[in-house]
């Protein structure tokens, strides 16, 4: 189900066992969102990010700083010349921004976070109006202070990106990459879709792991996560818990296509479970 | 009300005014927490945050990173070699933490956070032992890796700290400050207690406004922040909002003295109000 390329090997001791019972039935193969499109996501479904930059004698400054995107990816950010970030930015412009997925109450490794490598530029002229429109489109309250004789917009160019999906689930992008993909038209419903179909849907679910998702054993399923081109199920089964995942008929567009998408699968669950019977 | 060393001058455009309406009636001066045990509170209350490490080049990098604290204060991480930023660690020890307060739906920029300066130790021998420990006790689910041979565990020895508590609130704290301080043991309990308050005691709170805050003009006020020292009141006015804080007879030791302190605030000031009647 992963892509090799996207797991590491961690020395783990002997006597332990960390692969999940495999497949029963043959399953087929799920598109999934490539890094790329992972990272555009994470960074465009938060405001809020860490900041590495560089103090005046070469030691690292972590910071908090709130941003918005140019539409190539490019976060932008509003920053005192007053805190110290914003000294070391004008300074030197290499820096680093941290985004993690934003999902209260999970375990904080197992979700997504993301590392742009950036260099800095300071915006002026016609990328000024630019950047100061993403910046409050995305912080509506900066509007308080973007007036400020000690606040400039700093655009960060991404020469690099380092995605993290959780345990084991990793890979690098280029900045070209990184520029062109799209951001995940479907993650802001994301959260709800799995909510509603984890409350009112486990029998949906269930079908989906035993008719489509390989495992004709689940005792029961719960929706892990949801994107535009597939569902991420944690299924239970007899010989332990094991993940799995099912690609939609067609690429979902915008929000309102999840629902369509994955009734569309549940039908299919069903009528692949009623032609094996 | 507040403390000057911790306010800094934005650059204000002529003719905005910044300034709540002031008092009308003399405030007691209110006791607030250090900015060495804010600081320290801030990092005990989370146990996840950004770091900044140095690559090779010298470039910053920042990733997410979980931690516990030793008995000093100093954050722990467990980290692969795999990852990029264990190897900068074990490259280069010079790093930096970034823990932001945690209050989802919050403006972050209104928050607290904290820039601790780091330079990073890789424990071994008895110090392993209790770096471990502080781990496991504020991430438990590292149990299920921190025996794997590719982590490390790290000591964040603290050499610096700069905090933020919200707009124009921040300062410097130097390490033996961090150090010695303590977190405030009321932190866990303030968010149960500041929506309770809001929720249940519109009322007790106008009455401190009024006859303790300096507002005997106030209209209504909610419970912004409340900590071992005392509580910060949000006031509305015909004149316009404006903060007050009002200090705790005796500093709260823990959770459960929040309530007696709470409840001695509003007994004096109905009686303070009915003094001045």
């Amino acid at each position: 189900m992963n892509d090799p390329s996207t797991l590491i090997d961690h020395d783990v001791p002997a006597g332990v066992d960390l692969a999940p019972p495999p497949p029963l039935a043959p399953v087929e193969p799920a598109p999934r969102r490539t890094p790329a499109e992972e990272a555009r996501t994470l960074v465009a479904s938060n405001t809020v990010g860490g900041l590495g930059t560089l103090r005046e004698d070469g030691h690292p400054w972590a910071s908090m700083v709130t941003y918005g995107c140019l539409g190539d990816g490019s976060p932008v950010l509003l920053v005192s010349h007053l805190a110290e970030h914003g000294r070391n930015l004008a300074r030197d412009g290499r820096s680093s921004l941290m985004v993690a997925h934003d999902r209260p109450g999970s375990e904080p490794l197992a979700q997504g976070r993301v590392t742009l490598l950036c260099e800095a530029e300071r915006a002026a002229g016609e990328l000024a109006e630019r950047a100061r429109a993403a910046h409050l489109a995305a912080v509506p309250t900066a509007a308080a202070y973007v007036g400020f004789g000690d606040f400039s917009l700093w655009v960060l160019r991404v020469t690099g990106v380092r995605w993290v999906g959780g345990y084991g689930r990793m890979d690098s992008v280029d900045a070209v990459s990184y520029s062109a993909a799209l951001a995940d038209p479907t993650a802001p419903g994301a959260a709800g879709a799995i909510g509603h179909l984890n409350r009112d849907h486990a029998d949906a679910l269930l079908a989906m792991a035993r008719g489509l998702g390989g495992y004709p054993d689940a005792t029961s399923a719960s929706c892990a996560a949801i994107d535009r081109y597939g569902i991420d199920l944690m299924v239970e089964t007899p010989r332990g818990p094991a993940p799995t995942r099912i690609g939609f008929r067609e690429v979902a567009g915008e929000v309102v296509d999840l629902r369509k998408a994955t009734v569309e699968l549940a039908q299919r669950a069903r009528a692949a479970l009623d032609a094996g019977d």
